[in-house]
């Protein structure tokens, strides 16, 4: 009949890979069933139990304690095989790690390989804060694996870090490429230009492996671990890992993913990646946007999607057209308002939210929301976009797809408007439109052109033509005659709204100072040598690197005291004094 | 000096097109500064206002009130030019329609066209219920182009239609293209395979004219007027539409364009749309999801992006994965759940999101919502999704990337609940992960099969294997080993979770009877044959009619009593009596 047989080991420490290879050897032991070797929270007992391992002996013991289980086939092997954990601990502890790559200390450590950018740590979260500070002192950048460390330490190192330039990575993050070279869990993944900034590790990994798997190529994939997208710490390192590729001149493309953050951090997150001048592809894993595109951002909601866009992206020759010159010196200082004069109800609709992206508010008689809606569809009222195709000017009157003569009256007041920049109207050609709208609005474009020129001003008019080269209109000289008339014409409303939301954008902020920068750039220059790490805690994380090829020192870390809190408690008493 | 002369004319019903002819006219006389033309409603006349034309005299008439007003250089110009009022009338009134198109009522109209299937309305909203009832009750499809027609008679009509198997699109429906003819405003698109439903008539325009620039082609596009989406008409007339196209066989692709729906309609629709074994993309402007795809269903947010997609699949060679045989008669009868054990958290979290659209609920602890979170982390509850790299699993023991101890205990527990019917997991290899996870995984997966099969059931085992070719485990051998023992191995989650649910939700369906469906399907036999129209209102859409090549007959419809209100009332009177 089985038997079970227990200890329990208080204040000492042993890291995890030692408590699984011990359970391990325990289970290999003659005449064992079952072993069980786990630090006893609360979580961990409850395994015990799934696998009819919790005896009472053992119920007994706390968070810090260590628990060990074995079942045996009859008393005696169970016995037996306890008597050996010591010896088994013994064996195991030296590792896979050369000597030659050992050191007692982080300052020691540091010392030896002073080219090291990079401090590993991945020791028991209670220890994670000290050790990580001690990494930025000696002006390290920090790959923090380790969990459970404490939010407001986080907060505390990360903006420590920020003020010297240097990266936190985590805590809890359990992957990141630097240079080629993989921390923590990494696969390897091709060279190419393809950025990473994620605030997820599986998340890291599966669209590195799917770009990988593709076809495409990375330059650097930063962890930002799991919290950094909250309120609390406001996206520090992913903000400096988008600086960081921002000014790569390797990186083409740059990918962000995360669980969804507040949408506090998220607006000022895609706000700040608007602004990077490369291509962004955002992954805020089921967060929806209104929009899939803003800019040069892309909004994706799977991980295949994530890197099937940016190896496509990656691939685009260039994406120079995303930072084009918008010229905007020809309008004169009072200019800064849209105008919309619409006659397709969706189209208007359409352009309202592309423009919502770019424009603090456009008013209109048929809204995106009602706290938008125009006193007087009449009268305009900063930004705005009419629909004149609205039930309340179709009564008794022709559908403005086929009578010009409401939006020519209404293009005639807005030129005169001082404060008008831009004119946006949208031409549906087709069966049963007008038979020639480009007779009657083009001579109206240029006569509002002429007006705002006779005031000292430049007048945009923008215009969308919807039609085919089968309507019975002729589409090209309709576009032929909008365009003699000085209107820029598209035949996607799609790209129309951006524009003029690009131009109207770029106005509105011509005038305001560049936003401040408190935090100090990290050094690109570092990301370009080799890399050369310091790992402190698990012994797998050196063999990788070293695995890689990367220059690694290994450093013994045990905790003060041996991890006895008494003892501890004691140590930093005395150490404050 | 200006001088300006008026005229109200009431209990007259003149058409729009000839109230826009006759303000032409009038502004066109020598001497004539400018002129209006209008129907007396206020929005009207805060137009004349604009325009300086809103003169004392006028104030005072109605929304039935024709109100005319002239401004010349003087009072005698002014003068003649209103005296000519009703010989500019007579003139413009004839119209382009030749008599040989033209009939005095609507039965008449269709004993002359009897291959007519369809009637266009587009007599003012407040006749255009009576019109659309006569065409019913005459077993023609109505395309009613009218706005301001009354939500309780949209939801009559709708009803009655949907009885006798007919459509009606609209009210305030302007476009639409059935086997190539255009009604109402329509582009001239290219055949091809792609069926158009929308509930906005310049979406419907602009996707269509896209999808012809970018060298695609349409089968039928319909329009199903702006307010069918909503909740009292609960999308009638789109449902009846996407009937139709999921059985046309020419029609590979459908599009599905609107506004955004209310959330109930929204779900119904798109679980309609999940049903017709062809391709959908949906653009409800604006309307956000959390997954851009859900089986055969795309969500897309611009019109420039849903020509896009549809032309992109409506290329692909065929689609017939989408129903692809999920072989659901190995799973006994009580299996039915998923047991997920993941030891990626964001892979687990994205797992999840993926299957909420497919799944009634995924109980995990890393839940997407609260409500979801399991009592218990160790006892699996319905569909239940486990994080093993969560926290409270990782105190003193290595991350299950590393471990596979902890899975491995779970495997066989869930291997022998007779309620799972799939258990899917992930395997993340790189450099830090385990070694050789298939090693331990695979043989684990065949006990766990095998103690189902013991049981008399199947258990279907999905396998993520997360890596690159380049990566340490050798990621080819790791998948045949996990083949081997009866996985089926995807490299991406997104296919794995995709697959799972559909084929969980399919064993759920299982035993569920069909869907009622009081509809009766519209006949499609008459959408092949060439399209055969009466038209009743606006001459253009007959002329537009004539010049695509189809057969019509105008109707040259007139109000009872010329419009006159009081007449009306004591003409109907007589007829209910």
């Amino acid at each position: 009949m089985a038997f079970i047989k227990s200890e329990i080991r208080s204040g000492v420490y042993y890291d995890s890979v030692v408590l699984m290879k011990l359970q391990r050897s325990l289970s290999e032991q003659p005449g064992v069933l079952d072993a069980g070797v786990v630090m006893g929270t609360d979580a961990n007992k409850d395994v015990l139990e799934q696998s009819n391992l919790l005896i009472d002996e053992v119920k007994g013991a706390g968070a810090n304690d260590l628990i060990i289980v074995v079942k045996g086939e009859n008393e005696a092997s169970a016995q037996t095989a306890i008597a050996k954990v010591d010896e088994l601990v013994a064996a195991r502890k030296s590792g896979n790690v050369d000597q030659e790559y050992r050191s007692k200390s982080l300052e020691s450590a540091a010392n030896r390989l002073p080219a090291s950018q990079w401090v590993l740590i991945s020791v028991p979260g209670r220890y994670a804060a000290d050790v990580t500070r001690q990494a930025l002192g000696l002006n390290k950048h920090v790959f923090l694996y380790s969990d459970n460390v404490p939010l407001k330490d986080e907060i505390a190192l990360k903006q420590e870090a920020a003020r010297k330039g240097l990266l936190v990575m985590g805590p809890d993050c359990g992957t990141a490429i630097v240079n080629g070279i993989g921390l923590g869990f990494a696969n390897k993944i091709r060279r190419g230009p393809i950025g990473l900034v994620a605030a997820s590790g599986t998340g890291l990994q599966q669209v590195s492996v799917r770009i990988h798997q593709m076809g495409g190529g990375l330059t650097h994939a930063f962890g930002t671990g799991g919290r950094d997208l909250s309120e609390d710490v406001n996206a520090s390192t992913a903000r400096q890992a988008l600086d960081l590729l921002s000014r790569d001149p390797d990186t083409k493309v740059i990918v962000l993913v995360s669980k969804p953050p507040s949408p506090k951090v998220a607006d000022e997150l895609i706000e700040a990646a608007r602004l990077v001048g490369k291509p962004v592809v955002v992954n805020f894993i089921g967060y929806s946007t209104a929009m899939r595109k803003m800019d040069n951002v892309t909004f994706v909601t799977t991980f295949d999607e994530t890197a099937e866009l940016a190896v496509q992206l990656s691939k685009a020759v260039n994406h120079k057209d995303l930072m084009s010159d918008l010229n905007l010196e020809r309008f004169s200082s009072g200019q800064r308002y849209l105008r919309g004069l619409f006659s397709g109800g969706t189209l208007a609709y359409e352009a309202q939210l592309i423009l919502k992206d770019y424009l603090p508010a456009v008013y209109s008689n048929a809204p995106l929301k009602k706290e938008l809606r125009l006193a007087d569809s009449l009268v305009s009222k900063e930004h705005t976009l009419i629909d004149l195709g609205e039930d309340e000017f179709t009564v008794g009157r022709l559908h403005p797809m086929m009578d010009n003569d409401l939006r020519i009256r209404r293009l005639e007041k807005e030129a005169g408007d001082p404060r008008v920049a831009v004119i946006l109207l949208d031409v549906v050609l087709g069966f049963g439109a007008h038979a020639d709208p480009a007779s009657e609005l083009a001579p109206a474009i240029a006569k509002a052109r002429k007006t705002a020129e006779d005031g000292g001003r430049y007048l945009e008019v923008v215009a969308v033509v919807s039609g085919t080269d089968e309507d019975p209109q002729e589409m090209t000289s309709q576009i032929q005659m909008l365009e003699d008339a000085g209107a820029i014409v598209e035949t996607s409303n799609d790209v129309a709204a951006r524009y003029v939301g690009r131009l109207l954008r770029s106005i509105g902020e011509k005038d305001l100072s560049a936003t401040e920068h408190p935090m100090v750039s990290v050094n690109l220059s570092t990301f370009k040598q080799p890399l050369a790490a310091i790992n402190v805690g698990l012994d797998s994380f050196t063999e990788s690197l070293v695995a890689q090829g990367a220059e690694v020192i290994h450093v013994d870390w045990r905790p003060a005291a041996g991890g006895n809190e008494k003892l501890m408690a004691i140590l930093e008493r005395m150490k404050s004094k």
